[in-house]
C-alpha cells in the first residue's frame, strides 16, 4: 500500500517533475494533482500522455498523507495553512517560508507575509544540513535552486572556519531557463535566449538574502546569469581562505562532510559540468586553487536537487520513508 | 586605389572573419589569402561562395602592405620575421608576441620562444590603450579574446587607483565555442556543448598570465567557462573598491575614459548581453554595486573586438587609415 | 541626398531588420520609425543602441518617399490606404495583399478583407518573377517567407513544363523561430523549442493557399516545421518529373533561369545549408535525383530574402534605385 | 538472480544508453562492458560516475547470457560469430545483418560482407513486426534509427493495401546529432550544427536500401536532415492513398494495428513532437490529410526506440523475459 501525496500547482515545471519522479516511486503515489486555484479550469492536456490536472479542491488535501506546493510565492501560504490544519505534512517549493523574518520577506517579495505565524515552525529543508529537523517537521520550506548550489559547498567551509571572515563570498551562478518557469515571457522567448547570455538581478536577486540568512553573513555576493540551456545550475564560487588554509584543505573538508551522502559528491580532480548531474538528484562539487583564492564549482539540476528532487527527499523523511526512495 | 593585405591561416574562424570585414572595407583589400604552411594543399571550398585559399607562399608577402597572421601560436613567428624582413606591417592574432618575457612564454606555451629578438619591439595592441604605439609599430601582438574583455574595464580602474590594492581581481568569463577554433574536438563536439556548460583551465589558462602582465599584478583570478553559443564573451568581474570608492565612481571613471571611443560603450544603467555586441566590434561595459564589491559586466564578440575586428583597428592605424574603416 | 522611407511596425523582427539594412543603404534613410497604432506609447529601448520608435503618426507618411508596412495582417490595409492617398509607394510585409481573392482572404484569415478595392492593383513582389510590375507599382505585397523559398525553385520548373501535371508538389519546409515573431508565446518559449522539433499547421497553414495561387495549381502539399534555430528556412521539395525529364534537366532549367540573378544561386553539386544564406538576401537551390523523384533543396534567411531583404529589393525598384542597393 | 549480458563497444552513445537502461533493469545486469577491439586500452573515465570500460575479451562472452554489439559495422560480424559459437544470444546494433543480400551489403557498405553465412539466420528486429521470430532467434539485426521511424507507420498501411502502388513513398526525416555518434567530426562540430540545418545523403543514404528491403518496394524516397538537437528523429511521410482511401482510414488502420502495443501510440488528433518521446522507448504517430496526400508524422528517440531501447526489447524476448522489462 503506497502512501498518498497531493501536488498543488502541478502544471508548472516543478510539478511535472514531481509527477515524473512519483511515477517510479516504490512507496508514494500522486493521488491529487491540482492547479493552485479553485475554479481554475485546467487546460486539457496538449498531448495524449500529458497528465490530467484538476481544479484546486481543498477537500482533496484531506485524502492524502503529504502535500507538495508548487504554486507561486504568496499563493502557497493559504494552502499550507489548510493542509496543516487537516494534519497533513507539507513541503512548500515556493519562497513563502524560506526567509525567517516577515520583515525581510516583505522587503524582498513586496508584500506582507501571508502567514507569519508559521515562520517559526517552518524548517529550511537543505536536507543534508537539516535531516533531523526535516524528519520531525510538519512544514518544510524547500530551498531555492541557486541557494542549494551555493550553500552545499559553502556551509561546511564556514562551519569549519576555513574562510577569511572579512573577504567577500562571491558566487557567480548560471542557470538554464527552466528556472524561470513555464510561462512565456520576454526573458524566456527563444529569440532572446538562444545564442545569448546575460547577467541579471545584480545586487537585488531574491536568492541573495536567502543565501545570506543561511550562511549567517551579509558578505555574500551573488550574481545570477541565464544560460541558453533548459536544465542545470553551475555556480562558481570565489572564496578567500582563512590564514594558513589551502584549497586542498577545503576540498578535504567537503569530502569528509559529504563522504557518506548519496546526493552530494566531491571530486578529487577535474570539475563537474552540467551534464554530470542533469536528470539526477545529485550535487557535484570541485575545489581548486587559483592564485589568491579557492575556486569552487558546484553543479546540480535546478529542477531536481534544486527543486523537486530535494522536495521528495524531504517528503520521504517526513513520511518515515527511506530518504532516497524514488530518487535513484 | 585600395591598399593590399595578406591573410595567413585564412581557413580558421578569425581568418574568415577578416575576409568578411575586408570585403566591405573602403581602403583595403585581401589580395593574398593563404594557409599557414607551404605545400599544404588547401581544401576545395565546401560551398560555392566559400573563399578559395592558396598554399602558403612567402613571395606573396612582398606584394602587400600589411599581413594578418591567423596561424596557431608557434607558427606565426617565422612568418612574421619574413614579412618584417620584406618591410611589411604585421598584426599577429596568435599568442606569439603577447607575453614580453621569453621565459614566461616558454613556461606557458611549453616551448622556447621562436623569435625572442622581436619581443621588445612587438606592441600589445589593445587599441584604446596603445593607439600611438600601434600607429608607429611594425609588429602588433593582437590581444587575446578573454584579456580584451577583462582589460578594457580593468585598466582605467587600476590606473585611477580605484581598486583595493590587496584584494583579488576576479574575472568569471564565459565564451562561445568559436573561441576554441574550427577544428573538431571532444570539447567542441555538439553532443558535449549543447545543453551543457562547464568551467575549464581553472588556475592554468594561458590568458591569465597575459592579463596579469598587462594589469601589472598577479592578483588576477581568471576562470573561463564554455557557453553553448557560437559567438561572444561575457566577463563578470568582482572588484573590491579602494577605501572610500563606490561602484558609481568606478562607472564614472570608465564613462570618462571611453566617452569618445567608438568601440567601447559604458552603460548608465542596465547590463549588456551577448546579443548587444555580436557581429560588431563593440565592447559594452556596466558597473553595479553588489554588497561589498563592484560587479562589472563586459561583453564583446570574441571574433571581432576579441580578435579580427581589433586586428583590423590596429592594421588601419599601422597603414595610416582611419581606425574604424571597415568596422562600422 | 538620400530618399526617405518610413517603417510602420518597427518594433518587430522584420522592422528591426529593415532598420539594420537601411543604416548601410547608400541611397535610402529611415526617417519615420513608428509603431502600428496611433497613441501606442512605444516602449523605451531596452539597450542604449536600440532604435527609438515613435507612436504611429499618419502625418509622417507625407514626409517620405516610400513606406514599409511591418504590421500584423489586418492592420496594414488602413495604413496602406493612407500612404497611397498621400502618393507614397508602399511595400506591405503583412499578408493583406498577397491573396488576390477577397473570398479566399476571408476564408484563410478569418475576417473580411479590409481593403478589397486595392487587391487588383497590388503586385505580388517575388522580385525575380515580377520585376517590371514591381517597378511600376504603387503597392507591393511582399511574399511570405515560406512561399518565397518554395516558389523560387518551383515556378521555372512549372513554366518549362518539367513536372508531372498530375503528381503532388510536396514541400517539406523548416523554419527558425524568428518566423513566429517577437512576441512571446507557448510556441516560442525556449523550453518548448530548444532540443525539440515539430510539424505544425498540417493541411491548414496560411501559406499553402498563397503558394497554390502563385503556382496556379491546388496540388501543392505544404507542411511547415519549427526548427530550434533563430534564422533561416530550408524547404525540401519532392517533385515528380514529367515523362522523359530528369533531375539534371531540372537543374539546368533553374541554372539558366537564375544565371544572371544576384540573389538566387543554383548549385552545380552539393546542397546548401542554412548557414550558406543566413544574414544575406540570397536564396540557394540544389536539385538531385532520388529514386522516382527530384529532390530540390532551397534555403534562405526568412528575415531577409524571406521578408525585409526582398522588401528592400522591391522598394529600390519602386523608387528608381538599383535593385541590390543596401543588400550586398 | 539476474541474467547477465555483455556490451561490446560500450563507449559510444548506444552502449552508454544500454548501460543506463540496464542499471534499472529488474532481471538483467551488464557484467561485461568492453570496447570493440582486444588490446585497445580503454580511456579512463572522464568523470567519477562514468562507467569503467574494459578492453575486448572474447572469453568474457562465455560468462553471459546475451551480447549486445554496439560496434561499427564491419566489426560486429566477427564478435557475433564468436558469441554464437559460445551459445550466446546476440543483438547487433550495427548494420552488419540488416540487409539480407550480401551483394547489396557490399554495394552499400563498400566491402564484402564479413559473415554471409549468418545472413539467412539473422532476424530483422523491428519488434512489433517480428515478435515470434525474435523470440526464437539466436541473432537479431537491430533496425536502423531512421528505418524504425519510417517502417512502423508504413508497414501496416502497405500490408492493408491502403497506398497507391505506383506513387512514390516519401519520407523527409530529421535527426538529432547523436545519430552521428560520439566521435568528433566536421559534421558534428558545434559551430557547424548550432543555428544550422541541412539535408544530407540525398539519393545515397545507407538507410534507404534498408527501408526498401523491409517495405518490399523500391519506390521509397528517403531524405535525412541534421537537426541542431541531440536526441530524436521526426519523419514526415507523404503517402498517396489508394483509390477510395482517406487519411482517416489510414489512421484507423494504424490505431487498430498498434492499439495493444506498449511502445507505439497513434494520435487521434494533433501531432507528436520530439519532446513527446525523448528519453522513452516510444514511437508516436499521427496521420492527417493534406490536399492529395496523407501526411504521417512519426517521432522516436533515436537512441532508444531507434537503437538501444528496441535492442533491449529484443534481448528481453530472446532471453524469455517480459518484453518491456527495463523500458517503462
Amino acid at each position: 500500500m503506497k502512501k498518498k501525496v497531493a501536488i498543488v500547482g502541478a502544471s508548472g515545471y516543478t510539478g511535472r517533475e514531481l509527477l515524473r519522479l512519483l511515477a517510479q516511486h516504490p512507496f508514494l503515489q500522486a493521488t491529487a494533482v491540482m492547479t493552485a486555484r479553485a475554479g481554475t479550469q485546467p487546460e486539457p492536456p496538449a498531448f495524449p500522455n500529458d497528465p490530467v490536472i484538476a481544479a484546486y479542491d481543498e477537500q482533496a488535501l484531506r485524502t492524502v498523507d503529504g502535500v507538495f506546493l508548487c504554486t507561486p510565492h504568496g499563493a502557497a501560504s493559504e494552502i499550507a495553512k489548510a493542509a496543516l490544519a487537516a494534519g497533513r505534512k507539507v513541503v512548500d517549493l515556493s519562497a513563502d517560508f524560506r526567509l525567517r523574518s516577515p520583515e525581510r520577506y516583505a522587503a524582498v517579495y513586496g508584500a506582507p507575509h501571508p502567514a507569519p505565524e508559521l515562520l517559526t515552525e517552518a524548517i529550511y529543508g537543505l536536507t543534508e544540513h537539516a535531516r533531523a529537523a526535516v524528519t520531525a517537521a510538519r512544514l518544510v520550506a524547500n530551498p531555492g535552486c541557486y541557494p542549494t548550489s551555493v550553500l552545499l559547498p559553502l556551509l561546511p567551509l564556514l562551519q569549519a572556519g576555513l574562510l577569511d571572515p572579512h573577504a567577500p563570498i562571491v558566487s557567480d551562478s548560471k542557470s538554464g531557463t527552466s528556472g524561470a518557469g513555464k510561462n512565456p515571457s520576454e526573458r524566456t522567448h527563444f529569440g532572446n535566449v538562444h545564442e545569448n547570455f546575460c547577467a541579471y538581478g545584480i545586487g537585488n536577486h531574491r536568492h541573495q538574502p536567502e543565501i545570506c540568512q543561511q550562511a549567517g553573513t551579509e558578505r555574500v555576493v551573488f550574481v545570477p546569469h541565464l544560460l541558453p540551456t533548459f536544465r542545470g545550475i553551475l555556480s562558481t564560487l570565489y572564496l578567500t581562505p582563512a590564514t594558513g588554509t589551502t584549497a586542498e584543505r577545503m576540498r578535504s573538508c567537503l569530502q569528509e562532510r559529504y563522504g557518506h551522502e548519496a546526493f552530494v559528491q566531491v571530486y578529487a580532480k577535474g570539475a563537474p559540468e552540467l551534464r554530470c548531474v542533469q536528470m539526477s538528484n545529485q550535487c557535484h562539487i570541485a575545489v581548486h586553487a587559483c592564485g589568491p583564492v579557492a575556486v569552487v564549482v558546484s553543479v546540480l539540476d535546478n529542477l531536481l536537487k534544486g527543486a523537486s528532487g530535494q522536495a521528495l527527499q524531504n517528503m520521504n523523511l517526513m513520511l518515515g520513508l527511506p530518504e532516497g526512495a524514488g530518487l535513484s
